[in-house]
């Protein structure tokens, strides 16, 4: 008998007939001769239209407040969700992320999980009943208030709590197939990806892919949990998350590049003219970690030689655009740079493939599908397993589709490159 | 410096503006020098949305979790309304009725207040803090799953609370003034009863009137808490409901009638014919007690020398009828009765006042204007302080009328006969 935990987004439990669905799926695992945990999101909208009423009283709402608003959201689909598979004659007990034993910090609106104690868990699976937890939430150390997890929380509750019961699987039910080797959407032939390392996978969430929050994933690799993503909506294998994705016996050669990811949420801002000496570089960053603003991306020009300044770039949440330039405008006179630009009419190409560290021609590969599709890059950023370019974000769409087709990813291609055409 | 505790009702909060408006009474009250305790109930039709939301998922949700999702309403109001009193600048912290510390047994939808330990209310009120608390709801002292207290069971919790913080007031906020010596759209001259006692005001809970629900009255009594019940609409003095009305220093004369109060919601089953044996009325009324059916008035004729035989009359909500009547048919052969009859087009209108105990002539009184107003009494049931009549359901408001009249409780002659004109 295995453990599985199964988590459903807000889209699964819309509505009653959706969450009556999302009941049959649970107790066909159930019956299957599986223990099963769901973790379950708020429905639908509920947690937006928690949010406009917290707007209509109070333009800037407390943390602690606003948290013990939203976690009503998850109370009430886990609640109807326990129902629903009681209406079906199996024993369902729905439990808040507290009476789970969600510890977390007491960083309100982004909550880290310190600790989970699931006895309660446990005990209805000893009773043989279905545990339904709330996602997103939990209770803090040392304040005992209830907090939130903030973005991807439901994602990190239930991998937290599958790692903390040991089980044998984590399965993310969303509304698409899998992970797909770039978004469907701009490529119409992206192949669904049976298999993907932690090490990608967390790539691809830092590069833009939304299936999964970085978080969770890293959160499953340091208990070596696998995950399991796949549609709600089909009973058809979806992605495996795991960290060897080339054990599972087959003899196929994996493809270089697992995927394709963008992002078009991040801007760029240029300090132009900063004197090139040592330490200045280093004031401008303080200055941005002391605003709490996350950068992504930094190049820094060679100096010019006869002005003896040079120009350094980054990237940043658009979001935060404004607020880091007003931080870097106090400090102008200070480091003595020249001007500021700000362009958020960017968009970031990442190529992702554990593949690239026996494969040394992927760089040139890249960069000369993306000039075959007359794309400009702006700014180059490396790791191990990924490449990322900046480029002008109406050249978005042609980057990711001229990277795809040029590793060999697009669906037919892999049927004949690099599956050989086993259909799997 | 005083410790008030306040309770809206889902009326009070039903929406952004009235939470707004409530966070403003809440302020002035911490203004005015007090330690402020609100307890608060779902916002408007929440609780029916969400029992509609139930039905739509399962025709008989389970208990435990029908409390689970309906403990959701009060969470969204007091986060809103903890918010809104931040917004105009005073630390509010809200909890819910675990927090609280409102223990209950085991009983959903009915739960027991069994202990109250408001350890962080405590806390809160000693950091200067106004403490919110969801009404409504506990947490069973042995499965240590959320409960909800069923009817009136923010009111419950608000008294509960007062007692165990040891409050100076409970202060009910309502839609209307007070308590008033009858239903103002039964009998438009009633009048606003600025003092009464606990009994007279259990009484007018068990016979019909709604403004206070029997089980928070009983709490208070236990405690020998005061209530203050008045309209979150004005900032007018309510009714005070306290253990002797008198004893404020009013040299006036109380009236001997309190008030005049009505149900509706009651019908009247006639067991016909039963054998007049030892034994046959309490096989009938165990067989009712084991259908956990709540019998309100019982009437037995003297039994016809004749036949041997009686009626046995009861009144019991109307709801309740059918299970009454199947459960009887059951034992119908064991005892020998010879039919049953139902009556649901009955109402039942009560005399309340502590004065009756000193005023012997009430009762003719009260018949005398009954019969002047041409109304019929089909069973009559007495207290010590109260006198209740069952009457047609078409005639309950000339009964109600004539007896608020018989007693000169009608506002001109209130003013004029009880208190002398002073205009209080």
């Amino acid at each position: 008998m295995a453990l599985v935990v199964q988590k459903y987004g807000g889209s699964s439990v819309a509505d009653a007939s959706c969450i009556k669905r999302v009941a049959q799926r649970i107790v066909a695992t159930k019956k299957a001769g599986n223990d099963v945990v769901v973790v379950v999101s708020a429905m639908g909208d509920t947690t937006d239209e928690l949010l406009d009423l917290a707007q209509q009283v109070s333009p800037l709402p407390p943390g602690r407040e606003l948290d013990m608003l939203l976690t009503s959201g998850e109370r009430i689909s886990m609640a109807l969700l326990a129902m629903a598979i009681a209406n079906l004659g199996h024993e369902a007990r729905s439990f808040t992320g507290s009476q789970a034993g969600v510890i977390t910090d007491s960083t309100h609106g982004k909550a880290r999980i310190i600790d989970v104690t699931p006895g309660r868990i446990r005990e209805a699976l000893d009773l043989g009943h279905i545990a339904i937890v709330a996602g997103f939430q939990g209770v803090s150390q040392n304040t005992k208030d209830i907090t939130t997890l903030g973005r991807g929380g439901s994602d990190t509750t239930a991998v937290a709590l599958a790692a903390a019961l040991e089980a044998d699987v984590c399965e993310i039910y969303t509304d698409v197939d899998g992970v797909f080797t770039a978004d469907p959407r701009v490529v119409p032939a992206a192949r669904k990806i049976p298999r993907i390392s932690y090490e990608e996978m967390m790539e691809m969430a830092a590069c833009g892919s939304k299936i999964l929050h970085l978080r969770c994933v890293e959160y499953a690799r340091r208990f070596n949990l696998p995950i399991h993503v796949r549609s709600s909506f089909s009973t058809k294998e979806g992605t495996w998350v795991v960290s060897d994705p080339d054990s599972e016996g087959t003899e196929m050669e994996q493809p270089i590049i697992s995927g394709v990811a963008h992002d078009r949420s991040e801007a760029k801002i240029t300090v132009v003219g900063v004197p090139d000496k040592v330490g200045e570089a280093a004031t401008i960053f303080k200055t941005l970690a002391d605003a709490e603003i996350n950068i992504d991306m930094i190049v820094q020009n060679v100096s010019a030689a006869a002005t003896g300044r040079t120009d350094i770039s980054f990237t940043l949440p658009t979001s935060d655009g404004p607020t880091a330039l007003t931080a870097l405008k106090k400090v102008q006179e200070r480091i003595g740079f020249e001007s500021l630009q700000f362009d958020d009419q960017i968009g970031k190409v990442s190529l992702i493939g554990a593949g690239m560290r026996s494969h040394p021609g992927v760089t040139a590969t890249f960069f000369a599908a993306l000039a075959d599709a007359g794309v400009n890059i702006e700014m180059i950023s490396t790791s191990e397993i990924r490449i990322s370019v900046i480029v002008g974000q109406d050249e978005v769409d042609a980057a990711v589709g001229a990277a795809h087709r040029a590793f060999d990813l697009d669906a037919d291609q892999v049927e004949a490159v690099v599956y050989g055409g086993t259909g799997r």
